[in-house]
């Protein structure tokens, strides 16, 4: 038997859904809500529902979007021709963040994963390996995270595109920027060392 | 005025010069001496003495080494000819924990500070540019650290060693093995990018 009123257990219960929200936010969160005005919990129930009513997903490169193609690929500052594929919407923060890149992006929503099911068909493809088949790509960059998975997905997709006149690229793996050797564990340093290049 | 008999005070000075031990951790590292018994006191002594008394700089890399040249230059199963250029001695054990080195090494025992007062003369490359002037070398790989004093180092070593005909390489920044790019700083991310290869 629940401590609250139905309602109140019912929105405790949906708060707590969120990542890294367990009972005791949630109680808070709703008792904060039961005290707002009327007005502040009908915008925050406009603003949930309105994300997902309002969001889609571009038709050219999968990112999450309020219009269709999204703001990058029909931006006229950035190169169309080359494709930075990357794993989820949020991993384009980590690229732009990163200043410089100046084409445009391909969201796959997931790496390979055969243990969770994630085989080739559940990624989004589709439209970037199209469109390299049409010559309309003249670089792919695969930026899926040094991972198992994201390596996995970076030699699938690399197999694919093969077949395509397109230049296909591969993110550094190496030390980060800032950090000692010292701290590199073997794996990165082996890369490090691999992927050393001429000065 | 010391708490302790002026021996225990001098040992417990002496102790608190190591790295990360403070005055706690050196007065039980002293009563500790004190209860063993006098073979053991001697027999570690004699291994602080016996260290700075035995050890030296390799005379051709500048690593650490009881017998010199070091075990490295003198290894018939290592490329004499390809050296891998690093700060310290310590970070050899990096580059080795990697595995698949077949090279040498040439410690520089520091990296260019200007603010630290350590320029060029201070660090220990002359061996190295002479060996590289002579023809005795290949490549030069220049595993500093992608720091600003590290990269600073590289490029001033890359700069005089240009004039040779050796292959100079830089290890790879980028994002580390195993991690998300989302985790990626801005300046590693921008050199992910940079130093994309192709697949």
């Amino acid at each position: 038997m629940s401590r609250y009123a139905e309602p109140m257990a019912r929105l405790i219960e949906e708060l707590k859904k969120l990542p890294g929200v367990g009972s005791k936010s949630a109680q808070r969160y709703a008792f904060y809500i039961l005290r707002s005005t009327d007005e502040d919990a009908a915008a925050l129930a406009d603003a949930v529902r309105g994300l997902k009513a309002a969001l889609r997903l571009c038709s050219i490169c999968n990112n999450v979007t309020d219009i269709d193609p999204c703001a990058y690929c029909t931006s006229p500052t950035r190169n169309q021709r080359v494709v930075c594929v990357v794993e989820e919407p949020t991993s384009i923060a980590a690229v732009e963040r990163a200043r410089g890149y100046q084409g445009v992006y391909h969201v796959l929503h997931g790496t390979l994963s055969p243990l969770h099911g994630v085989g080739p068909d559940q990624l989004r493809a589709g439209t970037l390996i199209a469109r390299a088949e049409h010559g309309e790509v003249d670089e792919v960059i695969l930026a899926t995270s040094p991972t198992l998975e994201g390596e996995a997905t970076a030699n699938w997709l690399a197999g694919i595109l093969r077949g395509s006149s397109v230049r296909i690229t591969r993110i550094a793996t190496g030390v980060p920027a800032g950090s000692d050797i010292e701290y590199a564990d073997e794996v990165t340093m082996a890369r490090a060392m691999e992927g050393r290049r001429d000065l």
